[in-house]
């Protein structure tokens, strides 16, 4: 199991920036929180139904339609529908979509403007063509990474090619700008703070200092965006990495854990968890090792 | 019509390296002249036959063929073998196949030793199935370049990959080295400077010397690799850019031209062109006008 804070950082490796990442009831859309990146995302429903926000707006996403997010779009999941789900979120580096950034094929189709990347239309479904031969070719490349045959690379680049260019050929992007890009970049940047520094004592009224608008302003803000406080968030993150450090790190001890996570109280941190999960940390702990 | 001496060089732009060149008996294979690059390059007869020539080796090519051109392989077309044909030969930069060489596509597939890119066996075929894939992608890149509608350069892009990952998959490459690198350098040494100084005055003695090889040896090293001799190498060159400028430059005076190609003298001229057209380069000029 990877991090599920970290995990959006890396993009698989450098020599092929690919990575699809797998998310069930036992990896739940929880932990699929708040976050965004210069690169394209496709969030593929394989079974059961999630609901995903992008920029505060709700995507309810049922099986066999697909996602796309978008350069720069604060995304996260908001809901599990059903009991059962599962869904993959395929994250690539722009390399495999075109060249480079003198290429033409990014310069005509992809960042047409200066001022922005070609934003498609985020929910992609069986009922148009172009959403059909997309979703096929989505599918397949999930099926490819699972089982990675000689020249798999290629063929997924293949693939990522072909969505790119039936939704470009479908004209399945927006033309107009929507979004209040100000107050975008200041929640990207507040976003951006949190996940990194989320072990740390985090002093949220002096970061809005920082970037000079009001504290109340910028939670405001944040919760219209990423759908909840930047304090809800932040204890929401820290309580998701305490939770995996207490699955994968076995010999660690649960003060440790807490502390690691940015809990400076472990009464708070105690509470927390029994309110999440009706469990004490040492109690879900032993859950935990039984299953 | 572009410069058939200069058309290897430029092959695109460089914002989508990709050119698709095609030859008719009006463009004749004559004037596809021995040359060498380190890119990949297909060529697919339209109809017809053609034999080309590869470091030395004849393939003839009939209708519904094409010949892989691996990197740093010397090619030329050596005779037409039916009154009508057509041929396109496909270039385009190894950026549209790989992202970087420092992508993992390159390095496990293109490049895979340290030694020597991927070289791939030159005929394909409709006989096996990986030559039928391949022959159909190709020559639907015929015919986007031809349409060029809205994201053809992706859909070309993706039928490159589409004919790596076939010909890899199908191991239709060959492992084992049959070339003489060392006679092949300066083969290719030679014939770089014939092709960009061939309007100047040529000393063949002095460049064999320059390169320290014995005159006799680089004569023929050159033959067999290229076909023929250095000296009627650099003659048909010199003759085919006198025909272009003749059909393209019909201002120009024809001692001009002859100078402009390395011809000094103008009686030498006269006898290549009786030899080669039957006719005087006057004759030959008022001919054309009257095509």
């Amino acid at each position: 199991m990877s991090n599920p804070i970290q995990e959006k950082i890396v993009h698989g490796e450098k020599l092929f920036p690919f990575a699809a990442y797998e998310f069930t009831p036992a990896f739940p859309p929880e932990l699929f929180t708040a976050h965004w990146h210069s690169d394209y995302e496709i969030i593929y429903m394989q079974k059961g139904a999630v609901t995903f926000g992008i920029n505060g707006i709700s995507y309810p996403l049922s099986a066999h339609q697909a996602l796309m997010v978008n350069p720069y779009q604060i995304h996260y999941s908001v809901s599990a529908n059903t009991s059962d789900f599962s869904f993959t979120s395929i994250v690539f580096g722009n390399s495999l979509v075109f060249p480079s950034t003198e290429s033409r094929i990014y310069t005509r189709y992809i960042h047409p403007s200066a001022r922005e990347y070609i934003r498609f239309f985020p929910v992609l479904t069986q009922e148009t063509a172009s959403g059909m031969d997309s979703l096929k070719s989505i599918e397949k490349i999930c099926l490819l990474d699972k089982s990675r045959p000689l020249c798999y690379e290629m063929e997924i680049q293949i693939l990522l090619l072909s969505v790119f260019c039936n939704l470009l050929r479908a004209n399945a992007y927006d033309m107009e700008i929507r979004e209040d890009f100000h107050t975008l970049s200041y929640v990207q940047e507040l976003l951006y703070l949190l996940r990194k520094n989320f072990a740390e004592d985090i002093k949220l009224e002096a970061l809005a200092q920082n970037m000079n608008i009001s504290y109340e302003h910028l939670c405001r803000s944040f919760k219209k965006v990423v759908g909840k406080s930047p304090k809800k968030f932040l204890n929401d993150l820290r309580f998701q990495h305490a939770v995996y450090l207490m699955k994968t790190s076995e010999h660690q001890a649960i003060a440790e854990i807490a502390e690691s996570c940015g809990f400076s109280d472990m009464s708070y941190f105690a509470k927390c968890f029994r309110q999440k999960t009706g469990k004490t940390p040492s109690e879900y702990r032993n859950h935990m090792a039984g299953e």
